[in-house]
């Protein structure tokens, strides 16, 4: 049994903004962050969302780990591209910052690409990419994470989770927004499993000797997690190169920490994370509206292939996530019991108390 | 017990030319498709090499279906995009002037992205990606590929195994170079299995059904390959959804042919194959030998990570291939008895005759 709460968006996103705001961040960074954030929950990401809000962000502002100030500076720059150094403030104002310019690049070059070095955790990857979808473009983004994931004949965490998003629009259909971690699972899902004392699937994870193991105890105590594929019988080595690739954009060319020097949360260290961003004008190779038609096309075929036995729906990336936002606006904005717990929790730590009414409360 | 058979790289690119010649293909372009298809055999991707000189381009520019004129056209140009039509020739030589053409406008303008439709096979996307590297710049290749690949949910193949390609370089190092198939494995690793009366592993395929299968003749009547990571459990769709933006890059964007409607080797249509380009200067980012040195270090970390028990190597993507293309280069290009085979019989059907003496045959 737990219980589900249901708060209204507004409620939720003056409550981050005042959180950043009590913590020396700039209102107008604060309200960046606050989308983000609350975006996350709304499309059901919600390890990504309101959960982090003290546990990371307040936990590293409270000990200085992170400059609130957030003095972004742009360290080359062209027609076409920008590489940028968020200063080590929050990782999500300078994002959309960022993923703005290149929207505006990419208006007038047709594309732009840039990089974020010195940055922190920016929350879903899916975000930014998606901020090109009502200009007609296709939107890009990277980050590299603290390393959790072995690469194949490994038995150490090297490389992050490092995700990839990509986002496109089409006519009638909703967009495609693909924002998906090159590990299989994230280790928060580890970390749900060896909570309710259950094992997980065999491919998952490895164990401290680089064997994969059903056991999220052995993941956690000096294992790692499996890249996408897992097992090189499966060809994870291909989801260690997306990895590695995500690493290469986000964290080299960005001029970040890479590889196993990403920080993590836990860690009384600068985290250096380093993001990529990009943007396409679908307009410079083939008229908008004769692209998205065709988007529609595709992906008619996919939603209506034959199922599998047992199966009823085939699903385009990003439409559960579309889903769960709209049932969001429409019934609030769900957060997990754990998730309404730190939020009280860190509330009284930080002096700022979490006392908003829910819409409702849902148990099960 | 099966025969290697080594020939001298210059006779076998020869011997392309010659037979592309012959076939009406303007020599400078026959040049180019045998650069191409010489590189495969020798970085061991023999899949994508000389087997398919006569039973996929020979057979289709007998039939007709492919035009040997090549008579590429450019639809739509910008200062850093470019939309090439192939008018149905080869897929190797437009391939290789359309990335020489992002590469050229990348210099100018730090980054250029280009589609083409209206292609055919052009062999190992690799190939394409790796042209950036002596510039200091990122090569990116994406193509799609007929049907192969059934969406998590469904069973019936729309997608195809839409590869991946990423070229980026080190210092000290070899390149970077992932060039992957977005699918498991390829359908040709399915029949292999077939052939040796040998069982798939679990989570290549599914059968007709959309269930898992072991039966490689299951796979290949009625049923497809599955994604890269295989099934839902283990994050499949995540392998689909790469596979869908691949298809969404080089066909959807480009106006080539898309899903289950890209063209095979036995159908008596056009393929109207779709591919996608991309060239990034590093320096537009960061200083060549700072990024490259942090490449370096970078893969000396995998490198050097503690091994899982009984493995004693990582591997960086494409490492694999230079070394076998050292070895190619030294003691002559293996070709193994089948495709030798196929250059017989495909010579006598077409008055091509393969009539090179290898340097030597090693029989295992």
């Amino acid at each position: 049994m737990s219980k589900t709460y249901f708060y209204p968006p507004a409620d939720l996103h003056q409550y981050i903004v005042d959180y950043f705001v009590h913590w020396k961040v700039p209102a107008e960074d604060a309200t960046l962050a606050a989308d983000v954030l609350l975006s996350a929950d709304m499309r059901g990401v919600d390890s990504h969302g309101l959960i982090r809000l003290s546990s990371y962000y307040g936990s590293r502002l409270r000990k200085e780990l992170i400059d609130p100030l957030s003095p972004m500076q742009v360290i080359n720059e062209t027609a076409t591209t920008l590489a940028v150094d968020a200063g080590n403030g929050l990782g999500h104002p300078v994002s959309v910052r960022t993923m703005q310019c290149c929207i505006e690049k990419a208006r007038k070059y047709g594309v732009a690409l840039a990089t974020v070095r010195n940055s922190n955790h920016f929350g879903i990857a899916g975000y930014y990419a998606m901020l090109a979808l009502p200009e007609d473009m296709i939107g890009i983004c990277f980050t590299n994470t603290s390393p959790l994931v072995a690469p194949t004949h490994a038995r150490k965490a090297v490389l992050g989770t490092n995700p990839i998003a990509v986002a496109v629009p089409a006519a009638s259909s909703r967009p495609f927004v693909l924002d998906m971690a090159t590990s299989i699972v994230p280790i928060g899902r580890i970390n749900v499993y060896q909570k309710e004392g259950k094992e997980i699937p065999s491919g998952w994870g490895v164990d401290a000797q680089g064997q994969v193991t059903k056991n999220p105890a052995a993941v956690r105590a000096g294992g790692a997690l499996m890249p996408l594929g897992g097992p090189e019988l499966l060809r994870g080595y291909k989801g260690y190169g997306l990895s590695l690739m995500v690493d290469i954009f986000s964290g080299v060319l960005s001029g970040a920490a890479f590889g196993e020097n990403v920080g993590n949360a836990a860690q009384d260290k600068r985290s250096n994370v380093g993001h990529f961003f990009g943007a396409i004008r679908i307009d410079a190779f083939r008229a908008p509206q004769e692209f998205k038609a065709d988007m529609d096309l595709l992906l008619s075929q996919l939603r209506q292939a034959p199922k599998a036995a047992g199966e009823d729906r085939v699903y385009i990336h990003g439409e559960k996530e579309f889903e769960a936002a709209d049932r969001a606006a429409a019934e609030g904005v769900p957060l997990s019991e754990a998730t309404v717990k730190t939020l009280l929790d860190g509330g009284k730590i930080d002096g700022t108390p979490f006392d908003l009414e829910p819409i409702k409360v849902i148990e099960e």
